[in-house]
């Protein structure tokens, strides 16, 4: 079992809270993750749009999944996110974590949200601190 | 009904993720808004401690709360989150916002997470444009 | 003159710090900014290495030219900035600053700054609240 | 010869940027540092407002001797900064950095920069990584 596999097993084996958001994995590579979540009644806020909770679970799931895709645990440190869009019910969400930098201590991913339109409902850089211990 | 009764039922009155999360509301005063969260199983992740969607979305509450809470609608645009201590299984989360600045068409808010023994879970700034619209 | 003419004459007709620093500008389209910057003794911190505050004066500057090209003014409300990699004298920083998102009110730009070997050296998320002044 | 003065030492002791942008010490103890920039012609930007760069200049130089003043060598890893109010020729800008939490790797400080009314003009938070050696 390589240190992908290692890594979605890892965090997403038992992630209650993530199955609970409805989160799908679509793909894990290296440094790189794109996971989706359909929007249902459950992640509305009270105007009705999918709740920032929501929208950041999606993302840090991207986040969590390609930084620790190298087989060393990774631990966020850090998440800067800015919400450009609403959504709303029946919307689907895909987020993409893509890797800006790998040192041994630290790496840092640019996760992007879009809708099925495919236009822009969050970006967020976020910043993980590696622990010497593989996963 | 003043602005911050007005501004509870409009953020939380009807809002689905957040009672999902569990996420109970302390005390709303003007500019400040203090809400709780007891860790269940359904807020951990896959190794066992709060996921960082459960933290962003107790952190989130009081931050819409504080934000809306002069009447006036409040849209989140950045929010920045350091993870500090990881918790799990039975701790209780608390989060409180309060106002750094306050402009006519944006509001800067300090959101500290504290666990049940004071220790800080998370420390995040959010900012918010405010629309005309009263809530 | 257009919109990217006069944002280039508002953001360095007469910016004293940036000139005081050796910003250079490379290139202005709307919603795009490339400069660039030589370290000099002078952008030095105590240590040898380029002060974190240079780093961010060629960033901002590439920000606030993309975010103004549009003929509108832009004003910073937050700027969210990583640190990648050391620097020293006789390095070249270019910064370029490309547009995520533009509403009326917001805009959000990725700013990159790469020294003379394609490296990075730093990546900053920047929003701005555009007033309804034209410039 | 403590930590405090050893990072006094090593922060200041040959900041050219920091000389060259005017910023004086102020007070320096472990996990706190206050620094003052008095506004000059040189930090203004073309519309005459104090230049974001300058702004950060200080806040990072309060940022940089509250995180080395325990003697272990810290590097910037991110800084999310916010811009509350313009100011400008012979404002005093006064940065103040306070420890939110310590541990073996990392640091992370609050940075508040007031102007000589007491008004705030920026906020930032700021994370280190600790490094092993001693400075």
């Amino acid at each position: 079992m390589d240190g992908v596999e290692r890594a979605v097993r890892r965090i997403t084996g038992n992630d209650r809270f993530a199955r609970m958001a409805g989160v799908k994995i679509e793909e894990v590579r290296p440094g790189y993750a794109r996971v989706s979540m359909k929007v249902e009644e459950k992640h509305l806020n009270s105007v009705d749009i999918t709740h920032g909770g929501a929208v950041f679970t999606v993302a840090d799931t991207a986040f969590a999944l390609a930084s620790n895709s190298h087989g060393q645990v990774a631990l966020a440190l850090n998440m800067s996110i800015n919400f450009l869009k609403a959504t709303g019910l029946d919307s689907t969400l895909t987020a993409e974590a893509t890797e800006d930098k790998l040192t041994n201590r630290t790496g840092l991913y640019r996760i992007t949200v879009k809708d099925e339109t495919g236009d822009l409902v969050s970006v967020a850089e976020g910043l993980v601190y590696r622990k010497k211990d593989k996963i």
